[in-house]
């Protein structure tokens, strides 16, 4: 292990870990999709860490959220600065224990991390899809990553976890693939939109499509829309924080000075924070990418997609278990929303546990290490395996 | 009086008004504004309605937020379609009755309706200042406005009113001419503004000011920053709502549509919404404007510019008496910034009246026409003016 590896804030780490490649549905096979439109070859990127029982009975499945990756823990190399997005949750001795289970983690379609998206090589062209990429569903992106799971030979699923549009795909695949799935742990997330979603969804999607630089998608090669898509980021971030999470973290600090300085330049912290949000955002993202992803979780409709616009005829589809947790100041996809899962749950007499955690961190909450959530996780998925 | 003058909403309107001009701070007298910088001339378009008493103590003061102008009642026109933006709380008989008071709103300095902002004529120039403007704060809006009173020869004002950025400018009021101001009702409002706040006006700055045309705000006489000015405006105006008016007003409903068209088009109603919002800004407001202003309110702080960091010192300032009402569900300036001042007020033992008004509108809730809201206006005026 290198320095960097040891000095792992979380103390202990997977360790080393390497994405892999999943390629199917190669054309005629192509996979089916929600809008009536086909996609193939698909390629998804994965990773795993621990090790698969020889009952293959211990796998937990991780579905990351809107810029996530398969990069769930562990590090790619001994002088990789930076570990996988959940490391605090996941690894040896920790909430998703790899001492333990068995982890998957697959980059989803439509996105830029490795799976098949708008900027892949569309077949037969020597260029990228952009806009001709089909418009993909939660669903498809489960679709998909069932596919996977095939592949890797795995049956039957001990958990489903994941948080925001990952929490989307952890009830999609409960009610989806309800034979493989034993339990779930959906985070602050919601089984719909709310508009209030759409909205700050719709305002970073029409701030990348009004950089002329999108050219209606057609970038690839050219000069990329990074100011649209630094402006979505920065929406975005807004609403993954809360007023009170700002309060403490920015207040009215100036950055680097004594005085506002009476110009359009950064004045206060959150200022200087946001702008570096974006600016980062576009060396690691791909807009178009931000568009398909987005518009995925602003169509997600449990209810009508599953339940004939019921939410209990949704979740009379499983027989997970499941632990729901949502977070005091998550404004984005408020705990009232995680409720209304609930009591559908418990209408169909579905052993369900729930949690509101006391966080001021806003809807960033389930990505931060967190004693009580950790608990959580730790004790639901002993239980659930004690109980297969 | 024209059929649409007889079909105003509110019943009966304070009818025919005009836009005026008043010019002072001519050079070598220009004004001095917080930044050490000064400027002149300066105009102030503005607008009265109701008659000024003989002993002039009736003048009810309205200041106007971020994209408001002087034309707060009444009709430009027989023919005009729609009337001023406060037409039901000002008029005969309405919360501010202009029966009996004598009202007056001017345009800020730094807009664009009227009022020299950035695009107005530099002197000795043939262009728009464009970003040579100075940066100006609440308290230079106010100034500005005190040289308007004094040349209409207004001595004491019996209230000022406003909310939002125009509640800025009526705390403000207070504390610098507290001579002048009998009374004070400020709306939905904050004597500074939270990190949160000032995070959407930079990401809204940042989509001007990142768009192409804007041209480092010289743009005037060539194209203009529309797309960056319009999805400025849909973040504001998601920030005027709330997750309630959102849910009520929009819903998930589709757009002239059943289903949804697995595109970037417009799906929802709420994206229609945003889109016509941003749209119709652009032919109404400037977008150099529109970051002056947001930079000014983001400046502002009460207790730092007048009370040596203390909110209490601040407000030791004054003698009005105080109406403040805020708004349940109003989430950018929450009701406990509106207790905070109160609290302030009461420790100087000030005449202080409080309302948390029940609301699902969100911040936008002032605005529009609220039977309580006018209740209490017409209520603290009418005991007020007795009071003289």
């Amino acid at each position: 292990m290198s320095e960097y590896i040891e000095h792992d804030q979380a103390g202990i780490s997977v360790g080393l870990v390497e994405k892999e490649f999943f390629t199917f549905a190669a054309p005629p096979n192509e996979m089916s999709l929600e809008s009536g439109a086909t996609l193939g070859p698909i390629t998804l990127a994965y990773e795993t860490c621990g090790k698969l029982d020889e009952n293959k009975d211990n796998v937990v499945l991780i579905l990351h959220a809107l810029s996530g990756d398969s990069h769930v823990a562990g590090y790619y190399s001994e002088k990789d600065p930076s570990p996988g997005w959940w490391d605090n949750m996941v690894g040896p001795g920790k909430g998703v224990d790899t001492d333990k289970y068995f982890v998957i983690c697959s980059n989803i379609v439509g996105s830029c991390k490795g799976s098949t998206g708008p900027c892949s090589i569309k077949p037969n062209t020597q260029k990228p899809y952009a806009l001709d990429f089909p418009v993909v569903t939660i669903g498809d992106i489960v679709k998909a990553q069932k596919a996977l799971l095939d592949y890797l030979g795995v049956k039957k699923i001990l958990s489903v976890v994941g948080g925001s549009i990952g929490g989307m795909q952890v009830v999609e695949w409960c009610v989806r693939y309800p034979e493989m799935v034993a339990s779930a742990i959906p985070l602050a997330t919601t089984t719909k939109h709310s508009a209030l979603a759409i909205a700050f969804n719709e305002v970073a999607r029409q701030a990348i499509m009004r950089d002329p630089n999108w050219n209606n998608g057609d970038y690839y090669g050219g000069p990329k829309p990074d100011q649209g898509l630094a402006v979505a980021r920065m929406i975005g971030h807004i609403t993954y924080l809360s007023d009170q999470s700002m309060r403490r973290k920015f207040g009215r600090r100036l950055q680097d000075k004594g005085d506002v300085s009476f110009n359009f330049d950064v004045d206060f912290q959150v200022e200087s924070y946001l702008r570096h949000q974006g600016q980062k955002f576009v060396y690691r993202f791909d807009a178009n990418s931000f568009l398909y992803i987005t518009k995925a979780s602003d169509y997600f409709n449990l209810e009508n997609q599953h339940g004939n616009g019921s939410i209990v005829e949704a979740f009379s589809k499983t027989k997970a278990k499941f632990l729901v947790v949502s977070f005091t100041s998550d404004w984005l996809y408020p705990t009232y929303q995680s409720k209304a899962m609930v009591q559908a749950m418990k209408k169909n007499g579905l052993d369900v546990s729930f949690c509101e955690i006391e966080a001021d961190w806003g809807h960033d909450a389930f990505l931060l290490a967190d004693e009580q959530l950790t608990k959580l996780v730790t004790g639901f998925l002993g239980r659930v395996y004690g109980e297969l």
